[in-house]
C-alpha cells in the first residue's frame, strides 16, 4: 500500500483510541515557528469508549469559521458519559483547529482548506500534516463519519444534512439513512463534481458511511441552528445504536442540485441587495439580487438572474460583493 | 460662534446643493498619502431639488459595515426623480466611505469611528474632516435628518427605527413621530447615557429631527430587511411631505432600554452557544448563551445570564467571543 | 503525452473561442478563501474571429506593474471590429490578473511570478493554475504569441521589441521578421541562459512564432511609449496577415546582449546616483552609478562601473538600492 | 513668545552648529519603541561653517520618496571644503529621515507628512518633533533656505526651482532671484492657496529668503535630473555668496499656476493611458488621458479632459489611477 | 481643580474598592472596533482590604514585555489572604494589559507607551484612558506605590530597586526606607532628567511614596529574578504595616547614575557583539561592545567604549543593534 | 546519482573556492521580487586557504535569531590571515542570510528553516535553494563541519557543544573528539530521533565530521557566551590541524538526553514562572514552572512537572507561553 511507504506522522495523541471510558486530550502536532522554535499546535480531542460497537468520528471545524458543528461536539464531548455508550466515539471538534482559533475558513499558518487537503502529506505544512492523520491513523478507526459544515463568514445556507450520491449504492443507502435520522429541516442528496482531495472522498472511499450538513452560515449560530446540530448528532448516534435512545423524529424536506445552473456568479463586484431570501421559491430568469456599483450615484445596478426554477439554498453572504464570487445556489426539491 | 475660527473645510462638493434638480457628484477631500501624494477621497453624494419644501438629509455608512441603509439609498438616488419631491433630499449613502469600501465599522485611514467623530475638525485625520462637513455644512441645511445602521459584522438586531428621549418634547415628538411612519417592524424610546461624539448629538443639538434605525446586522442584509429600509426612508419622506404619496402602514411594537442592566458582557472569551434568538422573551437569571472555552474538551462552559425580563434585542454575532464584548440586550416592551 | 494524465484545468471560460464575431468575457479560476468560500478569479478576456486565418494570441500583465500591454490590449479588445479580422485574436490584457490589480509583478495570492511559472498545474496556487490554461488551452490555439513586457516598478528599459535566438532557424527568422514590423525604436536579439519556467519557452517549445517587448518600465506608462505598444500590436497583426492594412513603417536599431558582462549589480545598499541615463554611450570602466550610503553623511559612495562598452539598455529604477540589485544593463549595437 | 512655554526638543545634536570647519553627525531623536525600548532616530547632519557670511539651509527627503535633493545634499556634504565657504551651511539631506529609508512620502512611525506638520510640536509624535526642531532651533539660524522636492513615487514633475508669490514683495523678490540662479530648465511662481503646515510658510513666516523645487519624480532620479540638482544648489549657494564661483548660467522658462482650473481629477478609477507627455502644450478641451476600466474588456474609457490651455508640468505617474486623484496639472508660460 | 472639568472616565470597575474582604475584578474599558462594535478592554483587578490602615497600589505591566511584576502579582493577587492585611491593597498586574497580553513595550491598539501618558485623557485613545483612570482614581486611593519595571524585550538590566532624586526631603526618605526593604541585589538613586508624561511623576506629585524596579529584561523573567520580585513586594507591604510579619533582610549595592556620560548609543547598526555583562566593572575608554557590519565579511567593527568609570547595569539585549540604539549604560557605587 | 538530473544551482559565488589567500565574497542567488524585479540575495563568505591540509565548513546563522555563531565567524573571517592556515576554512557565518538579517528563525520570504530544508532544490524558494548549494556545492568540500546554534528568540540552553551518536563509530569518535576540542562548560552526545531535512544528517551522510552546538538562547550572546564560541571554534581549527597552536584546554561536564521524558511541554497558555534556572538540579515529580492564566486575578496556575531526574539544559524563554510550548528540557549527566 503506497501509505506504507509514507513518514510516521508527526502527530502524537495524548489519548488512548483504544482505551475504555472517557478521556479528554490533544492531538500535538509540533510546528517550529519564530514565535516559538519547539511549538505544537494542540488539537483538543475527546474518546469516549464503552465495549463492543461501531466507532463514529465525528467532527467539526473542517473550516474554522462555521460553527455549529463545534458548538456541538465541545458540548457533547463534555457531557458524552461513558455507560450511555455502546461502540467509541471519537470528537474532534475542530479540526483545522488553527482556523478555529482565528474564526477563519483556511488556517493562518499555511492557507491550507483542510476540505481541500485529502489525503495530506506527513511532511507538508501543517494543514496536510493534519489531514494525513485523519487520512491514516483516525479514518480507519472509523465506521461511521459525521463532519460538520455551515456556510462560514461568506456564504449562508438552508440548514440541511447531506450524503453523495455513490457508486456503491449500499454505502450510499446507508448515509441517506443517517441524513434521515439527522433531521434537520432539509436534507439534500449531493451529486460532486469535483471531489479530488475532500476528506467526504476520503471517507467514502474506505467504504466509511459519510454524512455531513451546512447548517448556516455567516460566521455565526443561532439557538435555533445549534439546536438542529445538538438534536442531529445525538439522532445519528441513535440510529448507528451507540447511544441509547430512540431517534427524535421530525420533518425533513429532501432537495437536489441538479446541474450547474443551480449556480449564479457575479461578474462585477459592488453592494448586494438581496431580493429572495433564503428557503424562497425562485423562478427561472427572476432577478435574484442587485449588485450597486458604490463608486458613483446614479448607475444602474447588476441583475443576478435565477438559470432555473427552484429553493433559494444558499446565498452570498457579506453585504458587499466582489467580482467571481457565488451570488446564490438553487435547490430542486425531490418528490 | 466657535465655528467660525476654524479653518473651512477641506471639502469640496461637485455638486450645488441649491440647485434645481437631479444631481450625482462627489464630496472630494484631498487626501495625501503614500499611494498618492494628491489623492482624494470622493464621497458619493446625490442633491434632489424641486422648489420649496423642507430638507431631508438621509445617511447610511455612518459605520462601513452596517448595508442596509446603503443598499435603500443607492436605490433611492438613482429612482428619486425631481418631480417627485417637494423641497429637497440630500443622499449621501455611506457616510464614512472608506469604511464602507474596506467593509469595516470604523476607517481603515485613521480608525475614525463615524459616529464617535462629531463635532469633527478640518484639520484632523480623514474621519473628523468628513464629520466636520456633515456639522458646519450639511447638518445646517437640513430639516430632518435619517441616519441608517445595523449592527454592523460583530453584532445583530430585531429591526426597529429610534429616536432619542430629549428635553426638548416638541423635537422629541417630531421624531416620534416620523420613527411611527418609518414603520419598522419595532421602534425604539432610546435614553442614550453617553452621547460624546454622535451625529445624532450633533444633529439634535441644532434642533434638527432626528431618527435613526438598527435593522439587522451581521455584515449582510436580506431581501427583508433591506425592504424594510427601502419602504422605511420612503415613508418618511412622506410623511415630511417631502415625497409623494401616503405612508405606507404597518404595526411595530414599541421598545425601550430603561437602564444599564439590559446589557450583559462576557468576562471570558470562546465558542459561543447562543440559547435564545432575537425576539424571544427572556426572563431575568435566565442563561442567554453559554461560552465553551476552546483550549480543551471536558471543560464546563461559563454561563451568560440575563439581568433582567426583556426581549432579546441584540445580541454577539461572531461565533468566537472575547472577553469584555456585549453578548446581549434586552429591550422592554413599552405599553 | 504526460499532459493527458493531468487534471482538467479549473478554469472555465465565458467565451466560445471557435465562435465567430466579437466575445468580451472571462476566464473563471474558482479560488476558495477567508474572504470568499465559493470566490472566483475572473481574467478579462475578448475573441474576435472571422473567417479562416491565422490566430494571435496578444497578452499584457504577465507581470502586474507593466502597463504599455494592457493598455495597448484594453484598447485593441474594446476597437477591434471582427470584420477587420481575418482568422482569430485572442486578447487577455491582464494575464497574472490579480498582480495587476494590485500594481505587483507577482501575484499576492501566491507571489507567483507568472513568467517563472510554466508549464503551470491544475492542482497547484493560482498562477500555476492560469499558466496551465495557457499551456493546455490558449497556446495550442495560437500561431504567433505576443507578449507584452516593461520594466515594472524596479527596472526601466530602453523601448524594444524582441525574440529569442533559436534552435530553429525558420521559427527564428519568422520571429525576427514580426520584431522587425513591430516597429519599436530599438529590437533585440536575446540569448537566454536560464529559460525554465518562462511562457516564451513554452510557446516556443510548441513552434509558436514567439514575440515580446520591453517597453519602458518604473510602473508607467507615457503617451510616448503607449503609442509604441499600440502600433506595434497593429504592426504584427498587419504584418501576420490578421489585420488589414500595411505595416506602419519605421525606423528600429538592432541590439543585443552578448554575455553576463552586460550585467552590473550592486554589492552595498543606499542611495543610487545614476550618471549615465538609457541611450548613452557607454564605455568599459567608465562609471555608471554612485551609491551613496545612507546611514551617515560625509562617506565616499561606491562606484558601479561597467564592464563592457554599450549603449545603456536598461537600469535600475528605484531612488534606493540593496544589495544584490542589478544596476544597469549594456546591450550591443549589431551592425 | 508662545514658543517659550513649549517644552524643550528632545533632539539633540552631534553637532556644533557654531563650531568652524566641516562637522558630519546626527540629530539624534529619541525614540521608545517595541523593538527598541531606549532607541533614536538618528538623522544625518552636516554643518560646514568659515567665518562670517550668510547661513544657508539645504534640506532634501521632505517627502521620503523624492531623490533629486538627497542625491545633490549627501554629494555636496561629502565634498564641500570649510576654506571655500564664507559663512555657513547646514545640509540635512533627508529631512523625514524614517521616510526617507522607507522611500516613502510620509514617516513609516506615524504617517507624517512634514510639509503638512509644521510648526511642529516637542511632544507630539516623530515627524512633528522633527518639524518643531527645524520650526525652534534650525530655521531661527538661516538666512536663506532651499528644500528639495520632487514628485515622488505617484506623480511626475517638470524639472523646477520654485518661490511662493509673497505679500513682502523684497522677501520675494531675493526668493526669485535664487530661483533664476538655481538654473532649472523651469522656474515656477506659485500662489500658495493652503499654505497651513508646509515648511515653505514656516520659514517665510520668519522672513528667510525660501525656495523649493520639483525636479522629476516617479521616485527615481535620472543622471539629467540629478545633475539639475547639484548645479542648481551650487548655483544658489555661488549667488548667496557663500560658495566661491560664478553662477553656472543657463536657460530657464517662467510658468505660473493661475487657478484650480490647472488640476484634472479622476472620477473613476482604472488603468490610465496617458495622451500626453510632459512639456506638451495641452488646449482647453483637450483629451489629456483615458481610463480603462480594468474589471472587463469591452467597455469604453473614461476621458479625462484639459480645462485651460497650458503645458503639461505634471501628471500622475503609477500605471493605475484611483477614484480622486490628480491626474494632470497644467502650468502657464509667463512672458 | 483643572481635572474637574474633563469628562468621567468611560471605565468601570467591577470591584468596590472600599468593600471588605479580597475581591477579583476587572477594570472595564468600552473599546468599540472592528472586531467588536460594543467591545471591552477587561484590566484584571484584585483588592485586599482589612480594616484600618494604609493602601498599597501595586502594579505590573506598565510595558508589556517585562515579566518579574507581573508574576509576583499574579501570584500575590491570587494568595493574599484579608486577613493578612491591616489596610488595603490594590494589584494590577498587568497596567497597560493589551500591550501585556502582546507581549509588547506599547500597547498594539496605540502604539501608547504607558509610561509617557500620564496624566492620561478620558477621551484619548485606550492607553491614556488607562493612565487617566490611575490618575483621577487609583492613584488618589493610595498611600504608596509599586510599579514593576524590568528591561523588556530590547535591554537587559541588573536587578534593582529604585526611587528618585525628590525636592520633598520627606517624601524622598520615605521612598528610599522602602526600596531598602524591597532588598533587591542592587538599589538605584535616580535623577530623572526628562520625567514629562511618568507615572513616577504623576505619582510623587500628588505626594505619594513612589517606589519602581529593574529586574532583569530580555522579555524573559528566571525563577532568580522572579524570586526577587516576590521576595520585594512582601517586604515592602511588611515594611509599610499593611501585611504581617518582618522584613526579610538581604544585602543590597547602591548605585547612581550620575549623568549622560553613563549611556552609549549606537551610530551604526550591525551584529552587537558584547565585551563585557552585566555587573562588571568598566573603566572610561574600555570597549563595551564592537559592532560588526553585516552586509560583507572582512570589515572591521565599529567600537562603542565606555565615557565614564562605573559598573554595567545594563546593555541592550537584542543580537542585532540598530543606529541610535542604547547599547550600554554604566551606574557609579555609592559609598 | 540522483543529484545530476537536477538542475545546476542559480546561485554563483563570487569568491573562488580552489584559490590560495583571503578572499570576501558573496554567494549570489537571484531573487526577483516586487520590490527588485532582477534582485539577488547576497550572502557573505570567506574562504582563506593555505597549501595543503583538510577543509573546514564554519557556519552560523542556520536559524537566524542565533547569534554566538554569527559574531564568532564575523570575528574570525576578519581576522584570519591565510599565514597562519594549513587547508581551507570556508566560512559562511549566516547561512540562512535573509533570516539573520531580519533576526528571526526561520526566513521572511518563504518562512523556511534552514536545518528542516535539506536537501534542498535549486528550483525551489530560496531556503532550499540555499540548502541545495551547501548540499551539492560547500559540503563536498569539507572535511569537517561545525554548525553554531543557540536557542533562539524562544528557548534557552546551557551552553555546549555536541555531536550525534552514530551508526559509524569511527566517524561519531572524530566527532566527539572535535567535541571535546571546542571546550565549552558543557557537551552533549544527541541521539536524533526525527534526523529528516537537517543540515547535520546531509553531512553526516556524506561522511563527514559533523559538530554542531546549543550556547545560550533568548535572541541574544553576552561576553561570556560569545567568547566561548570564538575560543571554540578556533580550538576545532587547531584540533584539525588547520590552524597553527594548542588547543586552549577547559573543564567541560558531557550529558545526554535519553528519551522523551526530558520534554515537557504546556497544555495551557499564560503567563511563565520558572522555578528553576538552567543548570540545576531537578528530580522527577518537581515543578519545574508554572503558568497562570492572564484573563484574570485569582485563579490557581497550572504546574508543569519534571518527568525524570537531570539537569535543567533549556528553558522555554519568553514571559508569556502558548499551548504546546516546550516548556523544558532535562538532561542527565553521563558519568
Amino acid at each position: 500500500m503506497a501509505d506504507r511507504t509514507l513518514r510516521p506522522s508527526p502527530i502524537s495523541p495524548t489519548v488512548d483510541f483504544s482505551a475504555e471510558g472517557v478521556q479528554h486530550g490533544f492531538l500535538r502536532l509540533p510546528y517550529s515557528r519564530d514565535d516559538s522554535a519547539w511549538g505544537s499546535v494542540m488539537i483538543p480531542v475527546t474518546v469516549v469508549k464503552n465495549g463492543e460497537g461501531p466507532t463514529a468520528l465525528l467532527t467539526g471545524g473542517n473550516h474554522g469559521d462555521e460553527y455549529e458543528g463545534p458548538i456541538a461536539l465541545f458540548d457533547l464531548a463534555r457531557s458524552l458519559r461513558a455507560e450511555d455508550v455502546s461502540g467509541r466515539v471519537i470528537i474532534v471538534p475542530a479540526m483545522n483547529y488553527p482556523a478555529f482559533l482565528a474564526g477563519t475558513r483556511t488556517s493562518p499558518i499555511d492557507k491550507g482548506n483542510m476540505n481541500r487537503s485529502f489525503p495530506g502529506a506527513p511532511d507538508g505544512t501543517v494543514t496536510p500534516k493534519i489531514a494525513d492523520y485523519f487520512q491514516r491513523t483516525l479514518l480507519p478507526l472509523a465506521d461511521i463519519v459525521l463532519d460538520f459544515h455551515s456556510g462560514g463568514k461568506t456564504l449562508d445556507f438552508l440548514p440541511f444534512c447531506a450524503a453523495h450520491i455513490l457508486p456503491d449504492k449500499v454505502q450510499e443507502a446507508k448515509a441517506f439513512e443517517l441524513v434521515g435520522a439527522f433531521g434537520a429541516p432539509w436534507s439534500m442528496k449531493m451529486l460532486e463534481i469535483d471531489a479530488v482531495g475532500m476528506y467526504d472522498t476520503a471517507a467514502e472511499e474506505m467504504g466509511k458511511v459519510f454524512i455531513t450538513t451546512e447548517l448556516g452560515g455567516g460566521g455565526t449560530a443561532t439557538a435555533r441552528s445549534a439546536g438542529i446540530a445538538k438534536r442531529g448528532v445525538a439522532n445519528v448516534l441513535k440510529a448507528a445504536g451507540i447511544l441509547k435512545g430512540a431517534v427524535e423524529a421530525s420533518d425533513t424536506t429532501w432537495l437536489d442540485m441538479p446541474d450547474g445552473n443551480c449556480f449564479s456568479f457575479a461578474e462585477d463586484g459592488g453592494l448586494i441587495e438581496p431580493l429572495h431570501d433564503l428557503g424562497d421559491e425562485v423562478r427561472a430568469g427572476a432577478v435574484v439580487a442587485r449588485i450597486h456599483p458604490v463608486g458613483r450615484t446614479g448607475v444602474a445596478p447588476l441583475e443576478v438572474k435565477a438559470k432555473m426554477d427552484g429553493i433559494l439554498a444558499a446565498r452570498h453572504f457579506p453585504g458587499l460583493v466582489k467580482p467571481g464570487d457565488c451570488v446564490s445556489v438553487l435547490a430542486a426539491i425531490v418528490d
